[in-house]
């Protein structure tokens, strides 16, 4: 039996559709949501459909935006011969936070993933490959996420524009600023090991 | 500077807006309904509006209800000799999740704070005191958080009950089931000494 009224049980099912909310949150969130005054829950409704109708895909980048091309497309500050190769958008942010990044970007919405399917046809990489066709680009900088799938993308990335004369790099991996060495996993630990450098 | 579009840093700051969801959470969902199919943003929309339009308050036990007065209220299969006071309609429902209790319910919105100008006026006190008067009610359960305002409710609340005659009595405070004495903290162990019970 529902023990909460329909609407508020209807709300606790929905936001329990977010990643990371669980029943629990889900239900923690409804009730101030109710609590809170009528704004709240009307400015997430309109932000919520906006966002759908607003917001697609930049044409040259595949990243999220509301203007064509986007606005780092757009800018011409930013150097148009390097590109960094994201797996996904919130990869792109989180690059475009550090501040250092001038270049443009490419997001390729997802890793090459055989066993579900997912093959070069499935992501943007036809799209990266023309875009590295113009001339204009000098280097690739693979900024892929370092999982198995991942590290198969970038190679497979790797091995189809170095044939086209271009630089290919990758963000280093290793130890992050902060962390603790004896909590490190194995593979991290040998990476970071073997890429040693010079002080 | 606002990395993604407007449309979705909106949806990313109305998100950041609920409980227990920072900025990389909000964005983490944010991204999840832009990559999910329509319906789910539609859906949530919905919701959003419905809970605010059809939620309204029980007007007897306070609850959030679609209809008036609430299920629990109108059940005659629950006691009407039996009130359980808990804080907030979350209270509430973790007792209903227990299905041991079957009296009926008087959700307070909150507890006695003076330094915050909260006092009796400004909780469902009166209203509860109201349907005590009515001669029915047996006994009171002070199910208030055992917090420090929530205990100085529960004495206010009691005061004034046993003066009508009427059982007060509270849920046990002490180590929760499966708990390990070692992490737990020292007033919940000197009460769990103090309230030790016969095997």
């Amino acid at each position: 039996m529902d023990i909460f009224p329909a609407p508020l049980e209807r709300l606790i099912r929905d936001l329990s559709r977010l990643p990371g909310v669980g029943s629990k949150s889900a239900t923690r969130m409804a009730l101030y949501i109710l609590n809170s005054n009528r704004e709240l829950a009307d400015s997430l409704a309109k932000s919520l459909v906006q966002v759908k109708d607003e917001i697609k895909f930049c044409s040259i980048c595949f990243n999220f935006t509301d203007t064509d091309p986007c606005a780092v497309c757009r800018d011409t500050n930013r150097s148009e011969r390097v590109i960094c190769v994201v797996e996904g958008p919130g990869d792109q942010l989180a690059i475009e936070e550090t501040g250092v990044f001038k270049g443009k970007y490419h997001v390729l919405h997802g890793v090459l993933s055989p066993l579900d399917g997912i093959g070069p046809e499935n992501l943007k990489i036809g799209e990266l490959i023309s875009r590295c066709n113009s001339g204009d680009v000098e280097e690739v900088i693979l900024a892929i996420n370092p999982t198995t799938q991942g590290e198969a993308t970038s190679s497979y990335l790797a091995d189809i524009l170095l044939k086209k004369n271009i630089k290919v790099t990758r963000i280093a991996l290793g130890v992050p600023v902060g962390g603790d060495l004896k909590y490190m996993d194995y593979m991290t630990l040998k990476h970071s090991l073997n890429s040693r450098t010079l002080v």
